[in-house]
């Protein structure tokens, strides 16, 4: 199966231009799964639940995405600002099923003044049976990289494949994320993006080098720093199911859960 | 605080030459804490219980080395092959305190042909107050570093300086182990050593390239890879104790175990 990360720098409070940005790439990009960004649909940085209210969509509207996915046959994980004109916000991902059925993500651990905008996530980390092919999906987002416990979860869930929308804005995930796919024997497919948002004088920078990682944590495929960029790998999602590395060992039978806290 | 990693490589079933190189080491080292390879008494590598039963000790027996962690006024992490004329055989670390008392970590997870050699161990994953400093001390063996809930668990129990002695044969822990120290915020010291051992035209062949990394995963000494060696570093123990890298971000404070499988 092809798996796609879609390297999408969204414009901060064009929802509509968003979406439709988002509705081209899917027609765009060949594979059977493909990751957006986190917040695609409405850009990164806000200061409190008010600024990013306006901009908030409950998973139903994003109508266009869902109609997509369905049409090309493909499932998207897409970041978007959930909510609606009253409620809670939560930095969440629209995973858009090849067969037009949805589910959302919301992010377990928020990230800097997210902790201002967002509501924690109540969802938790749970795993999809992709419809099109034999392939089990599971979604974190972001800062969700920096808990062992996220990947892990998804992982002791039978993920096959972790989509991780995300607008990275430090450096020390491209030493930590290799190893979430290497310690839990999955396929990982960071979407990041690129470029900047300021709010009251203050800015933020995202990475972008975006990366497919293999489930040994090498680079499968990666992106530059600064561009919108589409990279496309040809994985096989039942390399992960055997988590056996010699005769002796296999990563989650030697686990002794009774000994951890 | 000095933090020391001696890299030692024994010869294998020659304890009374290993211990006495392992007092020699321990003298000659001007550290608070000095850490030891995996099975640093004995050698590393035996098919079964009865070939590694000869060189099997008590932690009792290693008085030798208790005293002079005693007499120098330094804690010393050191693995041993541990055990009696019957009974189970663990792949220990004996911990022996500056102020002359002991304890015994057995290694939770077992690799490769340990199997048939060592019972699981059974002592868990504990956090020692130093006598002479300010520094929680926890330990872990090699292969424990495959599982991020081993330095999580160690860490979660208030650890500092995390002692990791190790016989490490692949090369994969190089890009996990620094992980295990940023992920959790704390000192990392992996005492590893070189040479090779063979049993029935079986040959394991050891790294070397020891390394004490810091609380962000940077390696603050390492040694090389084929000779005996020591490194130590001035460490301040106490820089582990706030977990806040932002105003708003602390990676304990910000886990949410209720979410975690």
């Amino acid at each position: 199966m092809k798996l796609a990360v879609v390297q999408y720098s969204p414009i901060r409070g064009d929802v509509t231009h968003n979406i439709a940005a988002i509705v081209d790439h899917i027609r765009a990009t060949d594979a059977n799964v493909i990751v957006f960004p986190e917040l695609a649909t409405s850009g990164y940085f806000f200061y409190d639940t008010a600024s990013a209210r306006p901009f908030a969509r409950h998973a139903e509207e994003l109508e266009e995405i869902i109609a997509a996915a369905k049409t090309a046959r493909r499932t998207v994980v897409c970041g978007f600002l959930e909510g609606g004109k009253r409620g809670p916000l939560y930095n969440s991902a629209l995973i858009a099923l090849s067969d037009g059925a949805t589910m959302v993500y919301r992010k377990t651990h928020r990230f800097y003044r997210e902790v201002d905008v967002f509501a924690p996530g109540d969802t938790g980390f749970f795993v999809i049976d992709l419809p099109d092919v034999d392939c089990r999906l599971g979604t974190m987002i972001c800062y969700d990289w920096r808990f062992p416990e996220s990947a892990r979860t998804l992982a002791l869930k039978g993920a096959d494949v972790i989509a991780c929308p995300s607008n990275l804005v430090t450096h020390i995930w491209r030493t930590a994320m290799p190893v979430r796919a290497l310690e839990n024997k999955v396929w990982l497919a960071v979407a990041n993006r690129s470029g900047e948002e300021t709010v009251s004088n203050e800015t933020v920078r995202f990475n972008g080098d975006s990366v497919i990682y293999t489930p040994a944590g090498a680079v499968a495929a990666s992106c530059g720093p600064t561009q919108d960029e589409t990279i496309i790998v040809d994985i096989d999602p039942l390399a992960t199911r055997d988590k056996h590395f010699n005769t002796y060992n296999d990563i989650f039978a030697d686990r002794r859960p009774d000994m951890y806290a």
